[in-house]
């Protein structure tokens, strides 16, 4: 079956590694919020690309939950040691990706064509999609003012209270190429457990994703980011407390209402009351863990379908 | 004293170092090559000043003659994965100070303040000036055709033959500041031991260097970078022969002739003729010998002087 993703870092990686190893798909596609991405030092960096990129291609560093398995640090010790800024760590292997990307962008290639010819080099066979190759900002209104993701997110380290989120430049945007087609032709569609506020929401503002989740065929799986009325990681129920939603199933389903068919959410939850669910432990530690969430979600498809 | 130096790489910051260690030296100014300046991977990239930074704040990896100690090759390795271009060696540490002043030369600064700054971080007494804040490159007319000095340098180590160099941009290049005031002021100006067709042609080619060097009061002193009717390193006394100059002294005083008022030679050789010079072991191994080296010149200086 064909598979498409919308997905952020981490937990969405996670969840599209599951799928990577479950027979039933033969064509998988991943559909990458770029709203995290920056410039950064004068390179172009795209978090969640190179999450997804470091986990499909096995060099994700599993303790840290980021960057590269076997890391050194010689650069950020140099570069603090000239006191440059330390705030966003960047590593000796990292780098040269983010070199790399950023040179071919500036002859002019697109973030798309860039990404595949990374996960090319990587031997990845899933297909990795920004989900624009236009710029969109997610930005932070908060108590300390209108913040850039990665100042929130990294600098700050999440503790301003935000009042509310916007992507900056996603009115204008156009979704990469190969993203309508992918959820058109699709047979499944998930939602990955990633934030729903500043993960997926950016990928929805595209203008014409959301429309093709409405319009496609195949069922719209959304994974639930809560485990236990908690996210595994990140600021997810922070910031639902923030905006004044309670961290449930409920909400996560409203969150997407009109846009998916089934919540797969946790064991451990409520299921909620307006949208069809199913259940599994989806804390995803293991590699077998990742793979039963995401047999878990094909077979809520199949279900959903028949 | 006031000593002013005119400097390509290794063999001038040898050079400049041994001074910097002797206490007759009040202020020094290393005025530095930048024909080998380069664009790569989207960095600005300055070998020569570079080695100077990092010989003269003891950063310098003696071993392998360039670089820095200590420095480890992990962005190289990740690069090369990527198929990236890898003959241009750089280490995880030194990718700092090409970040840092690529970033601060986009901001507008410009080369002259952004080496200071780093002089400065590191703790370096002695003022280290680019030659010019504006681009001048470095180009050789060779047998595999016209190539930038650092293909001919690094990538092809040197070995097309050569017939003539060119330093494009030098005609439209003004003095970076403080350049023409510090030969002024000088109690003493020397040229390193440096490539002169190479590294210190260059310098001589920004528009008021040379005159600079006509006018000023005090004594100029080339170093030979012969020994024993060698080069030390690198492609000198090939490129000699390939530009039909003999190997030996009196080229070394002939191609300073007008500038210099001395020449300081390795005692293995034989003297110019046509210019006053005296002889010391040139070839500097340990800092005693780059001492020993310094004070010979300045006590020729003072010689010249009297």
């Amino acid at each position: 079956m064909k598979v498409t993703v919308l997905s952020g870092g981490v937990g969405g990686a996670k969840f599209v590694l599951g799928l990577q190893h479950c027979e039933e798909v033969d064509q998988l596609t991943a559909i990458v919020n770029t709203g995290d991405d920056f410039r950064h030092l004068g390179m172009h960096i795209s978090p969640d690309i190179d999450t997804l990129l470091y986990t499909l291609s096995g060099q994700a560093n599993a303790t840290q939950g980021w960057g590269r398995e076997g890391e050194s640090w010689n650069f950020m010790a140099a570069l603090k040691a000239l006191g440059g800024p330390d705030w966003f760590n960047l590593g000796d292997g990292d780098l040269a990706l983010h070199v790399l990307r950023t040179q071919r962008i500036e002859q002019g290639h697109s973030l798309s064509v860039v990404t595949a010819d990374l996960a090319k080099a990587w031997g990845i066979g899933a297909s990795v999609l920004p989900m624009s190759d236009d710029t969109v900002a997610t930005w932070l209104e908060t108590d300390e003012g209108a913040l850039p993701f990665q100042s929130y997110f990294v600098e700050r380290q999440c503790r301003p209270i935000t009042s509310a989120i916007r992507f900056e430049g996603a009115v204008d945007a156009r979704p990469a190429p190969g993203v309508l087609q992918s959820l058109a032709d699709a047979d499944a569609v998930f939602i990955a457990p990633s934030n729903p506020w500043l993960s997926v929401d950016p990928v929805l503002a595209v203008p014409g994703i959301a429309d093709a989740l409405r319009e496609t065929s195949a069922p719209v799986i959304a994974i639930s980011p809560l485990v236990g009325g908690k996210a595994v990681k990140g600021p997810t129920t922070k910031l639902m407390a923030e905006l004044g939603i309670n961290a449930d199933n409920e909400a996560i389903a409203g969150h997407y209402a009109g846009l998916i068919s089934g919540l797969l959410h946790d064991s451990a939850d409520a299921p909620p009351l307006s949208t069809p669910a199913r259940s599994t432990a989806t804390l995803m530690t293991s590699l077998d863990d990742k793979v039963r969430v995401a047999r878990a979600a094909i077979v809520f498809a199949e279900a959903l379908k028949a």
